[in-house]
């Protein structure tokens, strides 16, 4: 099978992958990281390639993820934390120049994070080296969409007949949009929307969801649903966009992960969270082996980004 | 031909190269950069050595041309991109002290950035590890004028018989002082210097020139001079330095390069900037062959630091 | 012998190391990091290892010094110069997720520096890789200790019968509590503490070194001791920690070193400073051959921290 998809080398976009590339590409080259005993120089495939990461804003643990992906290759990264403050950007140059100035210099791949919808598929439509969209503003984050689901599927074998409950900012969280993209190519999906009436999915993806077939449904209580689901998905309030609500108001609803959550839940669920977590997620779950969202999904996120790597810079 | 130049291994200012050694040892090392295939086995002569790159101001494309380079020869880098706020230079250290310390982590190079004049001479006098000054405030950034001088070589096979337009904030443009440093050493050069009033070529530098047998003139109006020169070289003005003019002033001149100018040049001209450019160049320009500043003139940065880490470090 | 001491492989305070172990295991080790020639091939004993530097504070010199020693043994470094500003800190995570989420990203070791006072502790007490401590607000900052008595052994082949003068703000220098620990463990030590009666070593430390049969005794004339002891352990005022006075009002006391004091010194005498020093070494001092604190003291630590690596991570 061609994995070069639309796109390909570029990762843009969760609508880039195809059902087909997920399940017979993605899914079973993450499962051999694995296996992949590292610092091996076997595995040192990616030895004297260069990566360029260049983060506009800050975002230490994707950055790290990237980076040490890199580093369990074997490769090299050239790397600035705070692209907006430190570089020629304040300067007043446009993401176009710095895209082809960084070409020049000849890196394997570069992965961006930028402030800005849509900049990361400017970028790719300019760059000749690969580009790896690490979240661009309100826009995407197509790596977290596919570790999300690969931990998904890392659980159950599958991503069909799967139930999810998507809890808390679902208006202003990325990731959320991003894995209902990807939820909407499988079969016999089911999603609960769980936020306050100030927090709610938009309708886009709500109408993108039904014409894929996908059940989805919303309430404000967290309790009416997690007897019912496969994974609790919670998210962070993006306060930084605009989004507050009081957790714990109950006039509100009821969105927080604690032991009475944990109670009403079936016993082979999980819990996942894109992190990092405030207190949506009460620190006495974290114990709970349903609790996967500081050790499995993490893993996960290591694990997709050396197949992504993998995939891109040594086929 | 011996390369140990006034003050080699440290690379100060463009003054300590003499036209012999940028004939004889740097253009046809740099050139030879061309060719190498990188990320073969073969070409990480620098495998083992490390770089400090340590910034005091933000210049994030100058590090990562130097980190690059070093990438791409197989060596480490070690790095911080804003010494001044992060280090102990916020509790009062001072420069001397830092380079001591930083020779006793034993590195193999130390790439200095820093906001005062004369820094990186001071740093070269106490340090038994080489200095590769990367801009000391309205100093100088020989690097930059090595790479200018081999883009125009690399054109146009020689640097004799030149004609450049420099063009914008020649008071506060540390490029088009260091360039015309070199390019006074070589024959029959003519340069048009072309600023407001306001923003005038200093003194020295004209006297340097005519001193060197360099035909030059000023002019306010790039359009006068567009058909009579080989380079255009363009410059941003230097508002963090106290520069400001309105460019699209025409009561000042005529100082931005746009499609009109195109009309006016040379077919086998070039137009390069130091970058990063903000609206001195319109974008309607970079597609047109001429322009390389984008392009080709990066590319000959990375390949003068890659020539310089080898003289200095393999050679 | 087994260096599996207390909470080994983490190194989080100073109370940690055994003089056993100094002695038999760190002394001997860190002293053939001084004949290992680096950058030669045998020598890259941690190829293909990585470790995470995650400074919540800046701290250059210290980042660098770790980051140099794994780069010297050919390891590779993933780092964050302020994650208190930058990393997902500001969005409200604890360090105990961080710690827990850099743990699944498989480095090999993880040094932290935090602004808190136990944060190294809690993150060993929950880490499956190994933490060192690289700093912990008013805290530890052990490796720092062990420079320090390596730098004090390696002049005179032994800490039994070491007078010791610690000068300056000794109320809330880190360094001077940590290196009274580890002095505590040896015979026949004698320590005059010099400091205005507003930055005074606190009781604890006093009561410790005095269980331990160690002589102390306090003044506030530099000049009145100077001639007694083999060191003298200068350190800055932390002025971000609350501390100050002014080192020239002689109504305070005398705490600059000078000519003056160099006069009075016997002459195998050693001069430390744990760095940066401001203004209470004089520039004047520092030809002097007893002056240490920006060579010998400083490569001390790099040899201290690669014997630590390796200790840790190639045993």
């Amino acid at each position: 099978m061609d994995n070069k998809f639309d796109g390909w080398p570029h990762i843009i976009k969760a609508q880039q992958f195809s059902r087909e590339w997920i399940e017979k590409e993605f899914f079973p080259l993450t499962k051999n990281m694995e296996k992949i005993s590292k610092n091996g120089l076997e595995n040192r495939i990616l030895f004297g390639k260069i990566m360029i990461t260049f983060f506009y804003e800050p975002s230490t643990r994707t950055r790290f993820s990237f980076e040490m992906a890199m580093f369990h290759w074997g490769g090299q990264v050239c790397q600035t934390e705070n692209a907006g403050e430190f570089s020629s950007a304040v300067k007043g140059e446009t993401l176009k120049d710095t895209i082809l100035v960084l070409n020049r210099l000849r890196p394997d791949v570069i992965v961006l994070r930028h402030h800005e919808e849509g900049s990361a598929a400017l970028a790719a439509s300019i760059s000749s080296v690969p580009i790896i969209n690490a979240g661009d503003g309100i826009g995407q984050h197509p790596t977290q969409a596919l570790l999300d689901v690969y931990t998904i599927y890392k659980k159950f074998g599958t991503l069909d007949d799967i139930s999810v409950a998507m809890v808390g900012d679902l208006m202003n969280g990325r990731t959320v949009r991003s894995l209902s993209y990807l939820l909407g190519k499988f079969k016999n999906i089911r999603i609960y929307f769980v936020s306050p009436s100030c927090a709610r999915m938009k309708t886009d993806i709500k109408e993108y969801l039904e014409k894929h077939g996908v059940v989805i449904s919303e309430t404000n209580d967290l309790r009416l649903v997690a007897n019912k689901v496969n994974v609790i998905y919670q998210t962070r309030t993006q306060k930084e966009r605009g989004t507050n609500f009081d957790k714990n108001d109950h006039n509100l609803g009821y969105f927080v992960v604690d032991n009475s959550i944990l109670d009403l839940m079936i016993k082979d669920a999980i819990i996942m969270h894109p992190l990092p977590r405030v207190d949506e997620i009460n620190t006495e779950v974290d114990k709970d082996p349903r609790a996967i969202y500081l050790t499995d999904q993490v893993e996960s996120g290591l694990h997709t980004r050396m197949a992504l790597l993998k995939m891109i810079l040594a086929p």
